[in-house]
Formats: structure tokens, C-alpha cells, sequence
């Protein structure tokens, strides 16, 4: 008998780090922006890792993709349906994870996606054809770019902005500063919105960059408010997504009838839920305050 | 330079596992009942393990704790203010932190706790001093005795049992039966609540523990709630509560400003969060359907 004993280990902090028995490595490939792994496993089914990060499983991913897509369409959906022309961009994303979501709703005419790597779409739409199964929606134009030179030339054109980032270190550094939010802002028609996934509140290093993100979009939108899911891959498994916007409320302009008319089968969103995720802990709180 | 690489793992499932570095190995021994470690490391602080399996750690109990008292305390807090006595029973809870959060309410007039192995109590007070700190407290009566066979000689008087066990393996086994849920039923006022950890519902063995004690407290009680938290230390980080009574529900029997004038300080519950955390992701909502 043969056995082939493979994990893959992510470290959380210096001391802590989750494992995941691998079955067999799919593909491993340095795109000259960063290195691509795509690993087979038992638990997780694949699950995609840049420079070393975990980045989706296909157990798992639902979680993310859901919250990151549902919570903003679902708050300004009212104001969406009452709309013309309904303009989103994605930068990053390259999974497709969150352009298969995007793609159920008929109210948008038109997404812009802009990923910096190439490679990482060709390899999800390979490896990963769950999520990346959307690629081909006549609504979807992909950029090969640097998301934060993209958005500098754009000014009052999307309803939407999600930021679906890389950690800021790497390639994702710059999705992260003042800058980028503020060119985000000017990208937005006048009752756009942006969303971001937000790093974790809870180890050390990840509570930072969250508070520092904050602060830079505290600083950007009028409005500007955190919500949480249970993403068991990622750090701590307790993971926040930033909701930023010039007028809508991610609550108060929020009708959940108007969602659940649409029908849409999600796994882990829901209306209830969208309002219970915005009640974060005391410690967290905190966090977010000592910076705004 | 001499460097000690201690790890401790956890598996979640056969193909999974979470790693802490250990500084050091505090306590080690088997009480009869159990296997009993202490740990000390950088990123948790100290962490208390039973047969393998992490039951708390200095950095993240407060969570677990805010949960499974805040909760059903806030929740029938107008209706135990209108009581003359209000009689509290622990069921495990060795370490002391579900104690030391119960004592913080004036209008609790007696506590028992019932703990299967005393050794965790005496280890947990000599190394665990931040979660064992109110066993001196004047309304506690601690026995030493099988939780299971406590509770059948008790009729009708609990207002609030709190069933912080171990996993459903082990010493733990007896407190996820249907025989012992009726007998709490049993021991309850009129009025009575019982709160019990309810497992995970992400990894396969989990949520099936999960809908097994969901169906048998579904059984005994007429109203039955699971909520949730987020407690890094814990599979999936995703864990929930049970909250089984008679007449209260935690949501519309709840009163936050009653809890908010008692001004107590808490890392982790707010009421806010107290409502949020019933609002359960779909996928989960449909594990505990499937066995109502």
C-alpha cells in the first residue's frame, strides 16, 4: 500500500496554521505577477492558492461569493430596478466567482471586470469550473489590468463597485490605499456603492489591515458600514466585507420583499440574515470605531 | 540557540487539522474520566484540551461564554426581575467561565453546577485563573457527580440549565440524549429555559451531531432556536447554541433596554448581536429543518 501524506498549511499568524490533506496538486505556475496553485482535496473538493494564500475552496466558496454579491444588490435593489442602464465593475475576482452571482440578476446591463492576472481566469476556467462558469455572459467585458490604474480614468459610471481583492500584500497592496478608494468614489454614479472584502477582526496582523481599510473609507463615502460570515478557510473563519456608499443604506434603503421576489436560490444568504450580519461583536466594534 | 517546535493539532476532520505552537506543556494527566491538558502558547495564551479535543483558550473563551449566557439571560431577563428566586443550573462548565458570567447578575439567587470530573475544576483553578475565578462565589454549590443522574431526581425547579458539555463523544455522550433533554424539560419552572452547546454545522460529523441534538431537543420542548457565534478555536470557526423553553422566545420575549441598564461590560454580546445571531444562513436552516 501506497500513501502519499500531502498537506497544504496556511499560517494564520507565526504560531497557528490550519492544514488540508491534499489528494493532488493541480497546477503550479509562477504567472511572473504571482505564483498559482490549484490543489485537490477531500474535504474541500479544489480550492485555489495565490503566493501561498487560499484564496477559494469549492466547498466553501458559496459563503463568500454570496455575501459579497447578495448584501449590496439586495440593499439597492429598489433603487436598481428603477434604473435604465445598471453598471457594475469587479476588480479582481478572477475565480469568477463573484460574476457567477452577478450574472442572476437581469437588472444589470453591463459588468466590467478587471484582473490583473491573466492566468488566474485560464486556470479557473480550467480547474475551477464552478465558479468560473460565467465568462462568456454577453453582459461582460474582462480587463487584463491594473485595477488601480482602471479606475483613475473612470468618472460617474458604475452603480456598483466590488472589490473583490487579494490580501494587501503582493499584487493586492494597492486596492488598499486612499487613493484607490477615493478613485472608486469618483467612479460611482452619485448613489453608487462599493464593496470590499475587508480582512478579519481577529488575529493581530488581519484586526490592522481591517482597521486601516476602514479608515481610508471612512474618510471616502458618506456611509460606511461592516458586515461578517462564517468563511471556514479563511483566517479565524470569521471574515468582514466593507459596505461604502454615497447614499443608499445598507439597512435602511434595504426592502427585503423586493429580494426574496426575485426567487433567487442562494445557500447562505438570505434577508434575515443580511440584517443580523451587520450586528457585529463588541471587540470588533471597537476596532472599527477607534478608527473612524 | 536552542528551538523547541511543539505544535499542538487539532483535526476537524480525518483531513483537516488546526496547529497551535506550544511554549509549553503546563499539565498532563488522565483523571479517570479523561485525558486533561494544559497548554501555553503565543497566539491563545493558555488552553485547556480534553481527551484531544480544545475546549477553551484565554484568547477566544470570551466569546463562547458571552454566548451561552448573555443570551438566554437577556432574553428572560423582564421575567426573572419579576421573580422572588431565581435558580440557575450548570451542567459541566469545569473551567468556570460560564459561572464567572452568570455571577455578574444581581437578580440570580442561587447556582448549582454539576461537573462529572472534579479534576477539571482543580486543574482550571490553578492554571486557567481567568475562567475559574467565582468558584468561591456564595450562591454556587458545585457537585461532582454524572450531570445525566443529577437531573433526574429535579421537578420543577430551574429557571435557566445550561448545558456546557464536551462533544458528543466521551464523558459527554449522556448530555445529548433524549432522556436527558426531557428530564431538564422536567427539572424547568414553568417558565424555563435551557441553553445548550449545539456543535457546528460546516464539517459532515459535526452537523450530523448538530441535527441529532436538534431533533430530540425539538421533541421535548415547544419553542426551540439555534443561534450562532464565531469562535476561532472551534471547527469551522461557525458554532451554534441551542436555546430550547417552555413560553420565553429569545426574540420576542426580549427586551434589550432591560439588559442595556444593567450596563454590563461584554467583549463579545451586545443586543444587537443577540438578534442577528438567530438569523441563520439558509444552508443551515435547512440542516435543522430537515430533522423538525
Amino acid at each position: 500500500m501506497i500513501i502519499i501524506d500531502l498537506w497544504f498549511s496556511e499560517f494564520h499568524t507565526k504560531t497557528v496554521k490550519l492544514s488540508i490533506k491534499v489528494t493532488k496538486q493541480l497546477f503550479s505556475q509562477n504567472s511572473g505577477i504571482q505564483q498559482i496553485d490549484v490543489f485537490e482535496s477531500e474535504e474541500f473538493g479544489r480550492f485555489l492558492v495565490l503566493d501561498g494564500y487560499m484564496m477559494l475552496t469549492e466547498r466553501d466558496e458559496f459563503i463568500y461569493h454570496d455575501m459579497i454579491v447578495h448584501v449590496p444588490m439586495a440593499a439597492a435593489l429598489t433603487h436598481l430596478l428603477s434604473k435604465k442602464d445598471v453598471y457594475v465593475l469587479v476588480i479582481g475576482a478572477g475565480d469568477g466567482g463573484a460574476i457567477r452571482e452577478l450574472c442572476r440578476y437581469n437588472c444589470i446591463n453591463k459588468i466590467d471586470m478587471v484582473e490583473i492576472d491573466e492566468m488566474v481566469v485560464k486556470v479557473c476556467r480550467e480547474h475551477l469550473p464552478n465558479t468560473a462558469c460565467c465568462f462568456d455572459d454577453p453582459r461582460l467585458t474582462v480587463y487584463y489590468q491594473d485595477g488601480l490604474k482602471f479606475i483613475r480614468s473612470r468618472e460617474n459610471v458604475y452603480d456598483l463597485i466590488m472589490v473583490d481583492s487579494t490580501d494587501p500584500l503582493g499584487p493586492g497592496e494597492g486596492l488598499f490605499t486612499k487613493e484607490f478608494y477615493g478613485n472608486c468614489f469618483n467612479a460611482l454614479t452619485d448613489t453608487g456603492i462599493m464593496v470590499n472584502q475587508h480582512e478579519s477582526p481577529f488575529y493581530n496582523n488581519d484586526a490592522a489591515a481591517m482597521q486601516r481599510a476602514h479608515k481610508r473609507i471612512v474618510e471616502s463615502f458618506p456611509i460606511s458600514r461592516v458586515y461578517q460570515a462564517h468563511i471556514p478557510t479563511y483566517p479565524s473563519g470569521h471574515w468582514l466585507f466593507g459596505f461604502a456608499s454615497k447614499k443608499l443604506h445598507p439597512l435602511d434603503d434595504f426592502n427585503p420583499d423586493k429580494w426574496n421576489s426575485l426567487e433567487l436560490k442562494t445557500r447562505y444568504y438570505n434577508t434575515n440574515l443580511h440584517k443580523g450580519a451587520f450586528a457585529l461583536p463588541n471587540y470588533v466594534k471597537e476596532l472599527l470605531e477607534n478608527v473612524e
